[in-house]
């Protein structure tokens, strides 16, 4: 329709010059990319001029809804149906446990999570430490799900923003990931395509997220505030601290048993106050309970109930895997040797570097160099103490959980850890403060 | 040999964030490129990031460097080899008179030139007129031709600079042309691979240039000699004034015999001091005259003995075309029919959108739409007055030369040109000064 009435040349020289796009201009550029009528190269100077010169929100709106339109969008009817958005980090399990809480608390979640590449882990690898859960759901399938139990959990699937995949793969060679109005749009098509009505952001910040800056993470949350409302979506988001994994268990079986533990009440403080945290905003977002301390209140009633653990077994059960596993762990794929790394004095924890975790994730096979790469869920870490913990020599900090023939690689592991991601300090460390800022 | 000391990635990063690029990085990418080891998505990010950001003299220098090793390079001993560079313009004929002219004084003139490609036309296609004047000599040839009489002309060869020719390509498609660094380093890499030791830059500023405004024309001057001392070229530029045709003709054959008249002292003023000015530059910057002024009278002598028209004959001779042509212009493709465009009003002309010339001569088939369009070098205009000049009523300002089936076509353009090209005042206008500065 909006075919010919602009050209490839002008557009990109209007935005070099730092000039606004209009929404009809991005959607033709989007239209024309989508169809192969632009071409690579002429697409990445774009890309690398909406880097440099920026988007305001209207152009990061326009974007999302060329990208949006692109593919398939589901609509559900009803205020309650709310999704959660995590920038991704180390050890982050969070949707397993909120994801149970809201729905158990009414409200409808429907959840498509991505897969774990570079430092960060994906949800979608962690459930499928479950043997049978299938997470390759097509869109009918998946809103048949939802309809049906308010609850659903698959993985991308190729029919939502296929605009987005073209674009976020040319990013990806072309140093152009790191923009805020980018990442914006990347998130929101695919956000409003699952078609909640509402979506609760956790932007992670610290050395083991995307965002390395509070102020980065604050620009992030409300860029994806301010489109949310421009598609007049309820929103909520909070800045998490990232510096060191969310949790003790960093992997795919244990951060699986880690998030059922917390359903069942005996999770990690951070783990548990992150996803109680979370999920309030989901049901308050969703309007089942007028204020969020209600609605924090009541995630803890649908935690201490047994209820949120009764929907993730449902939502085991439902998408064909063994939900015996909530009282039989040892069904989890599990390495079966560990090596311990001990303090090598008396101090404090002082900092992690987070992002160099998930990298030895990857040594073990925990994680994916490229994409085809398989995943080994039963490798991976426990973190004995965390940031502020004193630790006397010789007491354990970290351990390594790796196959009998692993024993090398777990010692280099294990070196690294002392050498480059542990700094102990003499004096007292504060612990950091988890939930940094609300944005709504 | 620096094939994998850098990545592709951190490389566009690093320019994106505005920092600057060693040598080293810029030789591995450009060499990478050419060697079709980096895919052009990502040469056309790093452009825009290039373009945006900015390269400093370090860096315009390294890209020269990077684009002229791509191919083959002369080298001609002796301080007496030197080249001149104009950025184009309509009308722009002064090479034609110049080389010879300089040649006549002593300089050995080795013109590498292009052909006319939007509003502006080229050198090569001029000379083309003149039936059997060959410019597709190899290299070889060229430095034999250059070393056995002094002065040659041919057009851009596929043994210069190829990276430039591939990078170019892509700029077009992508709105990276207009940057004073890439503009710079693709000059540069073709004029140093010629081999001249020095080099006389015409920066043309005005409505009819690519350079807009005196101060864009002033950076890239600044720009060209800054690079041409990095590589130990002698240099100077001259911006002049381009906001309207130099000399009266605008065309093929009409361009050429106005520059043969010029060589026999009957040119317009204008194209007649440019042209000795340039000339003197050059010889000026051969050594063979102690100063300017010395040069600039030895290029008058040259003129007044016939010893530059001298030049040029032998110049039409040695490249296999008519050197009778001197003497005969009716040897010249000419269109017969001339429609003439007079002043709707007493006044003095303001005004010509200058560029706009250069589009309706494509119009009469005197210029390429695309690159593979054929030239009709006979048609062409006359411009009879010039800004500043004091227009009665009725009096011709403009002819049209065409043929005479091209009758409604020349309509079209003299409606165009008094709608749109020409601007007459009713008060005195000033005749803009031709050339605007020197930068040495």
């Amino acid at each position: 329709m909006t075919k010919d009435i602009f050209q490839v040349y002008p557009l990109i020289d209007k935005k070099k010059k730092g000039q606004k796009l209009t929404h009809n201009e991005i959607k033709w550029f989007i239209q024309n990319y989508t169809d192969k009528k632009i071409e690579d190269y002429q697409m990445s100077a774009m890309l690398m001029a909406m880097f440099i010169k920026g988007m305001d929100p209207a152009e990061t709106a326009a974007l999302t809804d060329a990208m949006l339109e692109s593919g398939k969008q589901l609509k559900f009817s009803g205020s309650n149906v709310i999704d959660k958005h995590s920038t991704g980090g180390i050890g982050d399990k969070a949707s397993f446990i909120l994801a149970p809480i809201a729905s158990a608390a009414g409200v409808k979640v429907p959840m498509i999570a991505g897969r774990g590449l570079g430092h960060t882990g994906g949800t979608v690898d962690k459930i499928e430490a479950i043997k049978g859960f299938k997470t390759s759901l097509d869109l009918a399938e998946f809103e048949k799900r939802l309809n049906k139990d308010g609850l659903v959990l698959i993985g991308q699937t190729p029919e939502i923003a296929p605009a987005d995949r073209l674009i976020y793969a040319l990013r990806d060679v072309t140093a152009t990931i790191d923009s805020i109005p980018l990442i914006t749009a990347s998130i929101m098509s695919k956000k409003l395509a699952e078609g909640a009505n509402g979506i609760v952001f956790d932007i992670k910040t610290g050395t083991g997220a995307f965002m390395r800056t509070t102020k980065d993470a604050r620009n992030l949350g409300k860029s994806l505030i301010t489109t949310s409302k421009r598609f007049k979506k309820k929103a909520v988001a909070l800045i998490t601290d990232m510096n060191q994994p969310l949790g003790n268990s960093v992997g795919h079986s244990n951060e699986l048993i880690e998030s059922i533990e917390t359903l069942k009440g005996r999770g990690p403080k951070d783990l548990t106050d992150l996803s109680l945290a979370l999920a309030a905003h989901m049901i308050h977002l969703a309007g089942i309970e007028k204020t969020y301390d209600k609605a924090f209140k009541k995630a803890q009633l649908m935690v201490s109930s047994g209820k949120a653990l009764d929907e993730f077994k449902k939502l085991i059960k439902a998408q064909g895997g063994n939900e015996n596993v909530i009282e039989d762990y040892s069904i989890l794929p599990m390495a079966k040797d560990v090596t311990l790394v001990t303090a090598p004095k008396n101090g404090f924890i002082k900092m992690f570097k987070n992002d160099q975790i998930g990298l030895l994730l990857i040594d073990l096979g925990g994680g994916r160099k490229t994409k085809s790469d398989m995943i080994d869920h039963g490798v991976g870490f426990e973190f004995k103490k965390k940031i502020g913990d004193k630790v006397k020599k010789g007491e354990t900090i970290f351990e390594i959980h790796h196959h009998a023939n692993q024993k090398e690689i777990a010692e280099n592991i294990k070196s690294t850890f002392l050498k480059e991601v542990l700094t102990l300090s003499a004096t007292k460390v504060k612990t950091p403060k988890l939930i940094i800022e609300k944005i709504s």
